[in-house]
């Protein structure tokens, strides 16, 4: 019944009927959303191309670049035993999403040759001193290539990594270091894209209108998931899908417009939790992603109108089964604040038979015979029924399996079902104002041409009262 | 002035003075608390030792103990290039926190003489095939030390993977595999105690009164330290210096009674989730860890004396400065619902610096002569201060740096809030009995005998219904 693409929205468990009275909602709430269900869909509809919105393009308008992304890759993978993507936020947590979902869960620990040809895969995201130098003390420069990812130019995590990365290629080859870099950033604006013309960097466009949290699908995620070998053809293809099925008016029919109508009814009913959990090591990372593009999408402070909002939940990332024995028994007897989505293969990639043995120790000799995924599975669903049992509102993903195409739909469906909630609550989805106090202040701080004036403000705030500090 | 074991805790940010009125406490809230905060610590001094609170005996009780671990890591490090821990819950979370902190960022892609004679390091706590499978494919046989770690030796998780192990050791090596296996459990009772017997297994004890979320400190954490060449005397000799400020009873000199006041303040005033954020790369598994001593001790459903309680505070991983990319603009402008712990070292390990260059260009020019050091610290400063000034709560826990003795500290210090604000909660900090519905549903789902009444109930549940189900 199932192929290996399927992709299934299940939220019987949101309803009364299925969770209870006193959480579960009533389909009649469901329809009461409709008028609003449709103008948020339909503003979805308007934006789709324009503005902020060019992610809604990125399945379809990419068959030069693919291809352009393809070779490059090509040629990467057989001069490089280590691809160093340099970027934060979305251009990180993209990348080492589908890396994580598609490559073998521990390929950088596999010899060369079981790697299929890819190189060693390594995503910095931070400006940690000791991880700067953890890098440089685990790759050989002379066989690495870096990407760097930043659509303004303007990122000092990524430029300051981007000066570390550049003293020691031209401390090692002079001025032929080109071969050693590879720029994705914006086609015209912006540092990096003069830093492409002044060292000669093969580059790839950051497209206008796809912000980092919506650039999975752009060359951002494409090029190191091909240089990783994974299908990038896929991926795009499933985003298509998912598309094609979020084309869908009727809220009933649509997935992305159901779990976004499910996610509005919550946040109205003080909801303010989102746990994403998926029972599979290879979608950990997906959550991350998630939780980006959830948090820093949907939380803000004005609607559009500029009166105050202070919304957003907060997206919370979770293992299968792992967290069980960590999380759950909070979900299961804390308070009524949140809701838990699954996220599960119905099919793994591997099928592992727990051997038998200790047969005559009943706890243990009951396992041999099963398999680890007959256990994971029935671990999830029992999980799922503690939890429902319990009036605990959840839903769940199922995926046919973990492929290019399935990643490629999640990814779509996500940033769907954000881009709906957001129209739905009546904030900017795409903005990100309340990171720019914390980016002036750090400017001030570090003595930067132009801010002066916050260096003043900061100076000027109360200092703080030895007496609060314990230790 | 501050050395490099000192431990602050400044919680400025959590009064109005700082905060402000609408968000920020009152000096006079936290005095009204005074008698049940005198309470709550009375009660914690009144169980140290006893019950489940053996865990405050660990940093005194253990001196042979260590003695035989060392001598049993020695000799695993001179014969095994590979060590696998076989555990879930606190079993895998404190052996990965304490190994991220205080090893190398990138021990396993470490060449092994750089690794300081220790191993490569893998905790498996899933029972995903694909990374069961995935395990072996990068370790070799002959050369590992499995620690499979379980206190009741029926935990399904870690005893499929035990079943996996063995059944791959015996094929390799007959009945001579007890020099690839250290046990770690019960004194007297359970199933691994009786394997241990049978199979002649090395074996350490998990002692009475030692809960999986709070075993860190007994052999479950610090036989795989010392295997990594951590310094366990440090973490112990750190404990105890938080445990002797924690004998302050004045809660305005005791940082955990302090931290737990605070928490249960915001609980009240609707707080429900906190957020863990680490400005280290090398403390962010430190905030799994604290997820899981946090949700799995305060997610309560009822009181000690059995009404309801439905508590508890959601626990939040965040990193800094990686996840300003993803979750501050939440943080910032969202609702009004959470508070945010900064987790930060006062010194970095290694001072980077960030070379010159781009001096043409003024947002990547002005990076050049300060240090990665400078920026991160920069960072955390001006986030705080973003929080702060859109009257968001938030405290901060300094290290001198990250080194054995501050992670016991820290360790220890959460153990102690947590203790504190389950005794003003009134619940019963140190049970879980919410995750025994999930067991129960997994063990009828798997046919195990004796759940067949509960395979049937899971059966007469009522189908779920197709038209729920988009996709």
């Amino acid at each position: 019944m199932n192929n290996v693409n399927s992709f299934r929205f299940d939220y019987n468990n949101m309803l009364a009927e299925f969770v209870g009275e006193k959480e579960g909602f009533q389909p009649s709430e469901l329809a009461a959303l409709k008028p609003e269900l449709d103008k948020a869909y339909a503003t979805v509809e308007a934006g789709r191309g324009k503005g902020m919105m060019g992610w809604m393009d990125l399945p379809y308008n990419q068959g030069e670049i693919v291809a352009k992304i393809k070779d490059c890759a090509s040629r990467i993978r057989s001069k490089c035993e280590y691809f160093v993507v340099l970027g934060i936020g979305g251009s990180a947590l993209g990348p080492t999403a589908v890396f994580t979902a598609l490559c073998h869960l521990k390929h950088n620990d596999l010899p060369k040759e079981k790697r299929g040809g890819a190189p060693k895969f390594y995503v910095e995201d931070n400006v940690d001193p000791e991880r700067m130098q953890a890098l440089f003390d685990v790759i050989e420069l002379d066989k690495t290539v870096f990407n760097i990812i930043t659509k303004s130019g303007a990122t000092s995590e990524t430029m300051a990594q981007y000066l570390a990365v550049m003293d020691r290629l031209k401390a090692a080859y002079g001025e032929n270091i080109a071969d050693h870099v590879v720029a994705t950033t914006d086609a015209k604006k912006g540092n990096l894209v003069k830093l492409v013309a002044k060292e000669g960097f093969e580059s790839f466009v950051i497209p206008d209108g796809v912000g980092g949290r919506f650039s999975e699908l752009c060359p951002v995620g494409l090029l190191p998931a091909a240089v990783l070998g994974i299908d990038i053809d896929g991926l795009l293809e499933g985003a298509a899908a998912m598309d094609a099925k979020c084309k869908e008016a009727d809220y009933t029919k649509n997935p992305a417009l159901m779990a976004a109508a499910l996610s509005y009814l919550s946040m109205q009913k003080g909801k303010n939790i989102c746990v994403m959990m998926p029972y599979a090591d290879s979608l950990r990372y997906m959550s991350d992603w998630f939780c980006q593009l959830w948090g820093e999408s949907l939380g803000k402070a004005v609607h559009l109108d500029g009166s105050p909002a202070f919304v957003g939940q907060t997206p919370v990332k979770a293992l299968g089964v792992t967290d069980q024995h960590s999380q759950v028994q909070l979900y299961t007897e804390g308070p009524f604040d949140k809701v838990i989505t699954f996220l599960a293969p119905e099919a793994y990639r591997t099928e592992y038979v727990i051997p038998t043995g200790c047969e005559d120790i009943p706890d243990v000799g009951f396992l041999g015979g099963h398999t680890f995924n007959e256990l994971i599975t029935a671990e999830r669903i029992a999980t799922e029924y503690a939890l429902t049992k319990s009036q605990r509102l959840n839903n769940t993903i199922l995926l046919g399996e973990v492929n290019a195409n399935t990643v490629g739909q999640l990814l779509y469906f996500f940033e769907m079902q954000t881009a709906y909630t957001g129209a739905m609550l009546g904030i900017d989805t795409f903005n990100q104002p309340g990171v720019e106090e914390g980016k002036n202040a750090t400017y001030a701080l570090l003595g930067k041409n132009g801010y002066e004036a916050k260096k003043q403000e900061l100076d000027a705030k109360p200092a703080k009262r030895a007496d609060y500090i314990i230790g």
